[in-house]
């Protein structure tokens, strides 16, 4: 369940920004890194055999991480707290794989994951006069949107027969720029080794977001091709030393969104309206969770990883709204804009483009207008229920114009998702459809009509024990057979929640068009703004995050706070004197295997390391390299003032934080007697 | 700090119910019993000096409870969670009395509370007549509002001057009748045995509002007067069986607030407003007190009060949205009212007074749209700072003008909260304003000039900062200079909360007048209402809740749940069961003291019960009694059914829990080695 990342990706429309060649700001296209950049600052030249090794070293968890490829044989480096939805899913009452962690011995004790896609990206294509060139002027909004999702439904179907490869057509500067990107799928992936949650996340919710740090956040898979670990061509050798003090680091993965391009009022709406509104789901959500976990030592577990995925996203909202009611942060970007727009209304060219502006103000309202009102049930059977409703009616059309999720392009991932063995809690299931019934209700009314159905005349919690109790979609089977019959079965049954989905179904769509149609009017000013940007500042840019590979870069160096200098590396011995320092709280205790362990291994040991990289949710697991593309650390965090980056950077006191290379290889050997995997790594 | 009661109390304006002779319902008043009833149903005819000694020997706690005399030597029993405010301010780094409880082998070893005042109420005057011939007909609502609070201040001052006794004046019937409630009041009150928190509140949130139980949610003080235990005429005498299966039970104590009154417009407001507001306040109180609590051990016992506190008024608003989203239970209200509307318009004398429903409508629909919109900073040390601003303001204006809580009579338990050196932790407290500041930018928009003026340039975590770092009113001594130099000290002052309070002080009076204004119409319509439900349904009746003294009566009786048969009464032997059937969970571990008496302790001794008396929040705390006023049982909770009794009463499932008296005497001399104690009960 991945209700947090559902957050997270929604928090905003995709949008474009840029930057004015200050400090290590950016998350670069790998078909255009900031070249001059590199070579002014740091004297550093990469060639294009770096930039495409380190790309195909890249790996991108489709759950929403990142990741590398650190041997020949197939192996992933990635997050512990990316792979925690897998190690969820392969969790039992009996062996808690999450909590206490795994190692495989063998290739052939790797556990085989129920539903994870890896993705490997491969190729690059420029398709924006294709997409241009399809959506004439002059069109409505409602247009619009049909030309563009038709068009890019049809180069992606086409790519994907051409070459056999995932094929996504990506967005940026917000509608300035397509692109194709095609990846190479790997949907064999075995897990290999994980750590205790108890080091992974050390410190827990309490240390989340900051700094200094002392946490394994990793783990390992490898991916598999007809049954056999995958070759693997490019990947990422292990750095002798790893991350040291003032080094040039460079951080490939997929950060998920920014919205640095984002006006006032984009802003303000973020801030008065959608972030509020965010955080009291989140705390919702998190509460529900605390709740439902403390009926049993089982019940924890079930609601763990979806409480820690609440968790952090509560957190990192919580910064976010801290910096845009920070005064002075919001001074430079109303001083950014009102120079912006001085400078368009200065040039007779550029001043029509100003009416972008007044775009996003209408957007933003509407967006306030209808806030929370659709209907959202959270509920994993309830989500597979809507995607067998949605996914017969939308076979039902010509290709270009069913919606995106639906696509040829991208059916296999679907079904691969619809289809997994991955256990649903319904007791878990049953506390959430409750809940977001109740939820409903409050937003969109009891007296409702939608609401009335929702009910069927039963208080919320009796109606979702009827519906979870009388569902069969928890069987794989069933849930094949149900679309294999295509809509005929669909319209047939008599699946309570099938029969919910068909109800509700109408009005999910009808505010899916609202909202479509609002991101296709943000997307036409953004590209506007982003034209006067180029106009004014020059073409030397980045866009917004996109969950597309991505080149951040940055030195390895500490901070001040509270007057206090805060050093950029912390050590494996200063886990242990973390652990005495917080005696006797929860989520301050190491594993029982680094207490036994505690005299062999080395406390000198880097452990983790901050950087100023510009990074943001779904960098997680993304590699950090030298020039020489060794692997020195792993990304997995920033501190609390890298909180407000969704919408400024600033290397003043931002930070990412990482894993240090020789922390993971010193635990492998030391704590987990893992030598086979040392010995693979990097060969 | 009572985050949890204010809202608690909050919740509703008062007004007027009754009931149609059905089931064990009411609260009753100690002047109007339903002596018939008692007759008719349980052949028990009790007379006045039943009812006065019940009532003489029953005691307020002004923080939100109730309880009782049991002593002749001023023992006072009540719950764990009453006493717990005064163990919360009484426990040190060092010595955690309200996690690890409390005894007092000698008087001299009884801890003196900082802060409480405990309430006997001894005479009881109807001055309806008087109230309602200050407020003449025909007047705007705020010359009704001035009227009322003039006459209001004057009969208090005037019989508190005459008998020295707290006066205060109570609208009972939403404003049918006005009555004078005259109390001794106890400002040296010492605690004498508290259990630890393990035992209080086993099962801890989880269980919290369930059955069966396992909880000796029981404290005891003692009241003093001229430093000597006070002598007490009235007390409890200890049953020596308790309460058994199918005896009929009286629970005099103080319900907070019902609202069964309500009309279906001001049901609504609550289900669609207000109580997901308050539930988001409440929640969001809740993770911002557990992120306090992680940073550390003593931060957690900083935060365990307030938490506590929170949790449980979540959790009871939760029930209470629950029944108010509930189809069936609505169906039985909106009949109800359509037809008394019915009767009203069947009779051409009543028909003018189905406007009130008009006039209610109306005041919630300007509740909604004002819901939030007022500057509430939620820091001990800003409401110190207000009320010191507020009451150098209020000093200057005649008695009869003055806002009721700075009135002449109520002037010495306003002095005793001000000046209470009850520890206040800057720490903590600057946590819950930066939130509180953030919350108001939120609600009021951030552009507001009082939201500007209160960031002073900065945001709400470093201006938090700045304000209590700054001010000094943590001192007590200070706090009383300030209040002796009266309005020329306050407008001088150069603190910077002082300075703060001043500033907003403007805007939360203008908000405090907009609902005094709403309370007044409200007060006004159901006065007429009540009248309506006279007229059609008969006298017969009791007021809602005010948080004053009542009587409910109940059987002991258990109940089923979804088809499972709940016994009334559970022993001390199950709580070890229950230990072990929660193995590993929080919240689930007995006290060392508990499995080192486990041997000695009589496992058949009845723990806690279930009786379909009708309680609400407020009557905590309250002593249960039988047919001979033997104390039987001790009130501390209800079950999930209960939750919406603030609005409907049922007897079907609805259950009031109490601690058996047995309990408490067996475990205060097996357990607790209190023998002292025992030998003073009842004497």
């Amino acid at each position: 369940m991945k209700i947090a990342r559902l957050l997270l990706l929604a928090i905003c429309c995709s949008s474009t920004t840029m930057m004015n060649g200050m400090a290590d700001e950016g998350m670069w296209l790998f078909t255009d890194l900031p070249l001059d950049y590199f070579k002014k600052t740091y004297g550093f030249v990469p060639d294009e055999k770096w930039s495409e090794h380190l790309m195909k070293s890249s790996v991108r968890f489709n759950v929403g991480g990142s990741a590398s490829f650190i041997s020949s044989t197939g192996l992933v480096l990635t997050n512990h707290h990316v792979g925690s939805d897998t190690l969820y899913k392969l969790s039992t009452p009996e062996r808690n794989i999450l909590e206490v962690g795994f190692l495989a011995k063998t290739p052939a004790e790797e556990l085989k994951a129920p539903d994870l896609e890896l993705n490997q990206l491969v190729n690059i294509r420029d398709v924006t006069a294709e997409v241009k060139g399809a959506v004439a002027e002059g069109l409505t909004t409602e247009q619009a949107v049909a030309a563009r999702r038709a068009v890019i439904a049809k180069i992606e179907k086409s790519a994907l027969d051409e070459s056999g490869l995932r094929s996504d057509v990506v967005t940026l500067y917000g509608g300035g720029r397509y692109h194709l990107y095609q990846y190479k799928k790997y949907t064999d992936v075995r897990l290999v080794w994980a750590p205790e949650t108890a080091i992974a996340f050390f410190g827990g919710d309490a240390d989340n977001f900051e700094y200094p740090r002392y946490c394994l956040d990793a783990c390992i898979f490898r991916v598999y091709e007809n049954d056999k670990p995958a070759k693997i061509e490019h990947f990422l050798k292990w750095s002798a030393n790893g991350a040291s003090e003032k080094e040039l680091v460079f951080v490939s993965g997929n950060p998920g969104r920014t919205s640095r391009i984002f006006t006032m009022d984009a802003l303000k709406f973020q801030r008065d309206v959608r972030l509020p509104f965010l955080l009291n789901a989140l705390r919702r959500q998190e509460i529900l969770l605390q709740q439902y976990g403390l009926r049993g030592t089982e019940n924890a577990r079930r609601a763990r990883e979806d409480l820690f995925s609440v968790q952090n996203s509560r957190k990192a909202r919580l910064g976010m709204i801290g910096g845009l009611q920070d005064p002075q942060i919001l001074a430079e970007k109303v001083r950014a804009e009102k120079e912006l727009l001085a400078a368009i209304s200065a040039d007779p060219k550029l001043k029509p483009l100003a009416s972008a502006w007044d775009t996003i103000a209408e957007t933003t309202r509407k967006r306030a207008e209808i806030q929370g009102k659709g209907i959202t049930l959270t509920s994993e059977l309830f989500s597979k229920a809507l995607t067998l409703v949605q996914m017969a009616e939308e076979d039902q059309k010509p290709a270009g114009e069913r919606l995106p999720e639906y696509a040829e392009a991208g059916r296999e991932s679907l079904l691969q998702q619809l289809y997994s063995e991955a256990p649903i809690y319904a007791d878990l299931d049953q506390v959430l459809l409750a809940d977001s019934i109740s939820r409903t209700l409050e937003f969109r009314g009891f007296d409702d009509d939608y609401c009335q159905k929702i009910l069927d005349g039963k208080n919320p919690a009796d109606r979702a024990a009827e519906l979870i109790g009388g569902t069969k979609l928890a069987s794989v089977e069933f849930r094949k057979s149900l679309a294999a019959g295509g809509i005929k079965a669909i319209q047939e049954s008599t699946d309570p929640l099938i029969a919910l989905a068909r109800l509700v179904d109408p009005e999910i769509r009808r505010f899916r068009k609202i909202t479509d149609q609002l991101d296709e009017q943000d997307k036409q000013a953004y590209a506007r703004i982003a034209e006067a940007k180029f106009a004014t500042q020059g073409t030397s840019t980045y866009p917004d995050a996109t969950f597309t590979l991505r080149l951040a870069f940055g030195l390895v160096t500490g901070y001040e706070q509270n007057g206090e200098s805060i050093a950029a590396l912390t050590n494996l011995g200063g886990a242990f004197k973390h652990e005495a320092d917080h005696q006797g709280q929860t989520d301050y205790k190491l594993p029982e295997s680094w207490k036994k362990a505690k005299e062999s291994l080395n406390p000198n040991t880097p452990f983790n390391f901050v950087s100023t990289a510009d990074i943001i949710g779904g960098n997680s697991g993304s590699p950090v390299v030298n020039r020489n593309l060794e692997l020195v650390g792993l990304i997995f965090d920033g501190n609390m003032h890298s909180l407000t980056s969704d919408f400024i950077y600033s290397d003043k006191q931002s930070r990412s934080v990482s894993v240090h290379s020789s922390a993971i290889r010193e635990a492998l050997q030391v704590v987990y007697g893992a030598d086979h995997i040392v010995k693979e790594l990097g060969q």
